[in-house]
């Protein structure tokens, strides 16, 4: 690893902006943007993927890899990246700080408490918590309903227990009442702190938020609390951008990492806009397939932030097209050129569906050692015959260097293909009509239902005069559809919308289609069980 | 505030054990004190005060004063403090930082999220906690009893609700039982931490915490659980002490912030071990009154860490000596020898408990304002009487400079008395025995009673063979005896244990008098309603 003052030098920031966090961690001022705000930005690249699949595609990896490439030919790139949680890290997924030669460093650090931007926020979090039950136990001057509180707690861990607790028992410990935790990452302020574009305007958002209702079914804010500047005090420093490098050097900003299904799951704007004032290239990634990351990424972040982003990579690999084309999690490493013909239709649909937003579309195949070349020569011919540009990348193995062809292909696209991004729906659309519109041309499905409790919520935001917000959609991440199971290009099926919430400090209207938790709970054998640490304060198990 | 590199290179910190959180924090590496373990130890002086009343005592203000004035006279002097807790800044008490030209910097990091060490306890705990209920709802192979969980949740939050609820509510949401969550100050974690002599030995002491009982009653281990390893990963920074510096540049390690009633209120045993290899002169304060925080800093962590204390220093004030004379709140700025006279009881027992540890004790009147100067003169005098040095100390107003006088006459003490430094009481008695001792001796009680529950916890900590732990007293601060009240020098009272609790892991037995909550509500009006952030991101009201 390279001091990370160098690693920052390179992009031309200097010691009065960079707050050290160890030799190979920072943080990055607010005013480094601020100071370059006239510049021309930089070119901003969406890597996303087709449905995810037990196989893994290698989302991440591809966009450390890919930001190495395109150093690696001679153009100043950054990569802008969510921030791991810890939760998932001791249970089920293991790091995601990405692997091989594509991976960011310290890695150990990044997974584990990094600048502390995620305990920040659970501190933020649950102050307010502690002030709404003070607020009932004190006096209530503001009749919250006690059943109407819809601000839950946070934790940053896996843990089931959580869920669905009372809190409040015993003699003098304040209000009986159900309550609940929920993973930090999925709190609206990670939320909020991803879509803000500075201080002033993450502490407006935060006093937006709607904690619950009123006796008179009025809703009540976290401002009506009066402690929205403490909030934003716990929080002054987890808004600022952390930056990091890959295993080559590579800057790197890591901040912000909300969920993809309460939330829009992007990285933070204020890093992003930081990136493209100091890159000429920016590589960022959005939470799950393109059908759900890559809408959100375009409908709300890009939307939100005035944002122009000028591709779209779409990550793909055999074996997940196999598994799209009914091939079993099994059976996957055996060569099947009609699988991949029928799975291939997954893909199709995603490039469509990129395309819809006028951005142009490079395929990567994410190679694996164990695909077979006529496999990838199949892809590799789907692809061209779609008439978009597509290359192999062996960054896993190869890191940059194995990144070349698709950097070169995204140049020569960049250069050649000018954007022409547009949202998908317009904002002053009824909230139902922006809902359909996903729904028929992002997911292809015929209609939309909504539940009794849904269309009773659309009635309150309408209401409240909030119906202009955008739409993040809560899905199932492995099919367009909202059944895990119909993977492929699934058509005529109809999305049921179980349940409505309001985010109204992030911003956007979150459409359930069934049951989304928001507590992760851990497996059998959790990761944490196979965590070690040597006496010389080695790490291993963690990634 | 100097760039904290330069106030560690003048104790001979070199940037290899040094890493920086910013310009003005830093870690220092565990091989720092590696390094130095054949140098000779600086001295050891402990900073204790007279029964805390509401007139407030300014114990951490003379400690950080004191540091300052040593240095003042040339002698080179590190302070060793606890890191404040979120919960209470965001509630009652503001910050814990000192005040007026005897503070440690930079105060707003330190009273927020400092360099996350409490985070990070935070983080380690609820991974334990969460295994447990994981432990129940997938197999339960250890055949933990449900309702002898005796492991609770932490939060660095002051939230009442928290107390005491029901977690596992829902169809699928993990076993249903009673729970709560403590402040982590108050996490066995924290303690574990604070006397913990190397990472390997925290791993070791984490192993041995009681999470629980099986259904034949025997107790089950965090190590049983499997993640031991995985906890101290998530430890492994916060071990390291952090290094800041007063309003005077004098180097202060702040580290470990354990309750003072449910664990012993010693700021942490390898920040004190590296401090002493550091400096001639380290100065350290214990939570609470001498009757608590003083007999816990030589009971338990003095014993614990094989430390050698070499003087105490005892803070008393006209104000609280005229309070514990029975004058009220209101009355106390109004002169009163006659409440002098009697209030100087208090004083006097803590100066001849203090001795009994066989440590010189020298009295710093800390001066306020509006003292009168015939009260000064008068507390001066009755603590000549006693034989004992004593000075007036001007640190608030005048940082080091108003306390030269204390730090010359401590030197002196330091050079002209030895310390003959033993703990109260043999780690072989019986528990009853040596919990009878603290009574008898320090508090000058007549006699101990014990609740049937606390005799049957006594029976299994003997079946368990471990009654050779010290006794960690949690008790109300306010009175030598368990009811608040009883202010002054009271006599012939009697004791009562309500409630004993085993902590195997930090190695000691605490002994509950009263009702000892262990999570904080915020008040009526909070004190993070009064914090603002200002468009320049200054922060007010926080401390």
């Amino acid at each position: 690893m390279k001091p990370i003052v160098e690693v920052a030098n390179h992009v031309g920031i200097t010691e009065d902006d960079l707050e050290l966090y160890g030799k190979y961690k920072a943080k990055l001022s607010l005013a480094a943007w601020e100071k370059r705000k006239d510049q021309a930005d930089g070119k901003l690249v969406l890597v996303t993927a087709m449905n995810p699949t037990p196989a893994g595609e290698g989302k991440t990896l591809t966009t450390i890899g890919l930001s190495q490439a395109l150093n690696h030919i001679g153009k100043k790139t950054i990569a802008a990246l969510r921030e791991p949680s810890l939760g998932p890290c001791m249970g089920m997924k293991g790091g995601a700080t990405g692997s091989g030669n594509a991976q960011i460093l310290p890695a150990e650090e990044i997974n584990l408490h990094f600048t502390g931007d995620i305990h920040a926020i659970t501190a933020a979090h649950n102050l307010l918590s502690a002030l709404i039950d003070n607020h009932l136990f004190q006096h209530n001057s503001l009749r919250l309903n006690p059943s109407k509180i819809v601000w839950k707690r946070a934790l940053d861990m896996n843990d089931r227990s959580l869920r669905h607790i009372v809190v409040g028992l015993g003699d003098t410990n304040g209000i009986v009442r159900e309550d609940g935790f929920m993973i930090t990452t999925a709190s609206e302020i990670m939320a909020i702190l991803c879509l803000s574009e500075s201080l002033e305007d993450l502490k407006e958002r935060l006093g937006q938020i709607i904690i619950g209702y009123d006796l008179d079914d009025k809703p009540v804010t976290a401002k009506q609390l009066e402690a929205i500047d403490a909030m934003t005090v716990l929080l002054k420093e987890a808004i600022k951008p952390n930056l990091v490098q890959t295993t080559e050097g590579t800057p790197v900003i890591v901040h912000g990492g909300p969920f993809a299904n309460i939330a829009h799951g992007c990285s933070s704007v204020i890093g992003t806009k930081l990136a493209l004032k100091l890159a000429d290239y920016v590589v960022t990634e959005a939470g799950f397939g393109a059908d759900l990351g890559a809408e959100k990424f375009f409908d709300i972040k890009c939307r939100k932030a005035g944002l122009t982003p000028q591709a779209a990579v779409l990550v793909i690999t055999v074996k997940a097209i196999k598994y799209n084309g009914g091939v079993t999690k099994d059976e996957l490493q055996k060569a099947n050129l009609p699988a991949l013909e029928a799975g291939f239709a997954n893909v199709q649909r995603h490039i469509e569906n990129l395309q819809k937003f006028g951005v142009p579309v490079v395929a990567a195949i994410n190679h694996f050692a164990t695909d077979f070349a006529e496999e990838v020569a199949f892809v590799n011919e789907k692809c061209q015959d779609l008439g978009i540009e597509v290359a192999v990348s062996n960054v896993w193995a190869d890191g940059g260097a194995g990144g070349v062809e698709l950097a070169e292909k995204l140049v020569s696209v960049l250069e050649e293909a000018p954007s022409h991004y547009k949202p998908l729906y317009d904002l002053n659309n009824p909230i139902t009509d922006k809902i359909k519109t996903i729904v028929t041309e992002i997911y292809r499905g015929s209609d939309v239902s909504f539940s009794p409790a849904a269309m009773k919520t659309l009635g309150k935001i309408e209401e409240l005069g909030l119906s202009d917000l955008p739409i993040c959609m809560a899905k199932t991440p492995y099919s367009f559809s909202d059944q895990a199971s119909l993977i492929g290009a699934p058509a005529d099926f109809v999305v049921n919308v179980s349940e409505i919430r309001l985010s109204a400090g992030a911003g956007f209207i979150v459409v359930l289609t069934g049951n989304v938790l928001t507590m992760p709970g851990l497996p059998k054998i959790p990761a944490a069980q196979h965590i070690r640490l040597d006496k010389n304060g080695q790490v291993t198990g963690l990634m």
